[in-house]
């Protein structure tokens, strides 16, 4: 009589150098299209999204059992970019379970995890390659990326956190990162 | 009123080619006379010991909340050696809480995550550079060098996970990894 159920260990490549995760089983791809209602200009995303909807990014998972106690893991590709001087992101999300952290290795590229709570307060973190980010429990985060090459990081996060993307839908971020001139602004 | 006390983000150095974590919290040493009970050959053991003592692994972390939610990471240095032949290895655990998975990525060396349930299943999981082994809840899991160089990896697992090496220190694991002649066995 088995106890529980036993989960087999399995191994899986990354090229450190690429970023590049082989054998995802979950590839997920977010164009353009995807990121309505999240840049500050809204006309300057819908000219890119008629200008061909380009990709925005890609995550790539191992699958494992979204239950307590496991760790789901996966690659982030941000593409670089900006609208209308806004840096390309990622939507952002809360866990929906809350109390729940995200670990971010960056491998590839430059930006910034933008991070905030429902309370109001916004932290934002560099990262480049060999940058580990902690993404405590409770913060809403999104990738944003401020380099010239796509935003590549490693994530591990409890399988069982689940995704609210609708609360940073409705509330945003209470900051916004443009490039301009070259420059990186936080405002 | 807070909800629940918020955990402030923070960002920290990995120097991916050699595995150095920047400015760790903690920093745990074994030596070869922490692994009594563990080899084969307890005698070659004691020579080890008496030879000096010499430093068998390392582990480097960063310190968060030991709760619920939250994920602890760090990096493991373990030493190239054999005790007669058989391969450095850490004393290996299970969890405290043992339905809790870790994620190890390799960043350097050669050797194998050696895992166990206990129902007496038993696996290893090549490592080297690049390669990310998952081991799953409910399985011990033991790093173990087979290379000329440290085995380093960057650990993920949940914060509250805690470790039992009570049980392995009981038990051992059912196989042993050997270095003969330039080959490995796994016996």
């Amino acid at each position: 009589m088995e106890k529980h159920s036993i989960y087999e260990p399995f191994g899986v490549d990354l090229d450190l150098v690429q970023g590049i995760l082989r054998e995802p089983d979950n590839h997920l791809i977010r164009k353009a299209s995807s990121m309505k209602g999240h840049y500050a200009d809204a006309k300057a995303l819908d000219d890119l999204i008629h200008q061909g909807d380009p990709l925005h990014y890609e995550v790539f998972e191992k699958e494992v059992p979204q239950a307590y106690g496991h760790l789901m893991f996966g690659i982030s590709k941000l593409q670089p970019g900006t609208v209308n001087g806004e840096c390309f992101m990622t939507k952002g999300h809360y866990h929906a379970i809350p109390e729940t952290a995200e670990v971010y290795l960056c491998l590839c590229g430059k930006g910034y995890m933008l991070m905030k709570t429902t309370e109001g307060e916004c932290r934002a973190e560099y990262m480049e390659r060999g940058r580990i980010v902690y993404v405590p429990p409770y913060w809403a985060h999104r990738s944003v990326n401020v380099g010239s090459e796509p935003l590549t990081t490693l994530f591990i996060y409890p399988a069982d956190a689940g995704h609210n993307y609708g609360d940073i839908e409705q509330e945003g971020f209470p900051k916004r990162i443009y490039l301009r001139h070259g420059k990186v602004e936080i405002v």
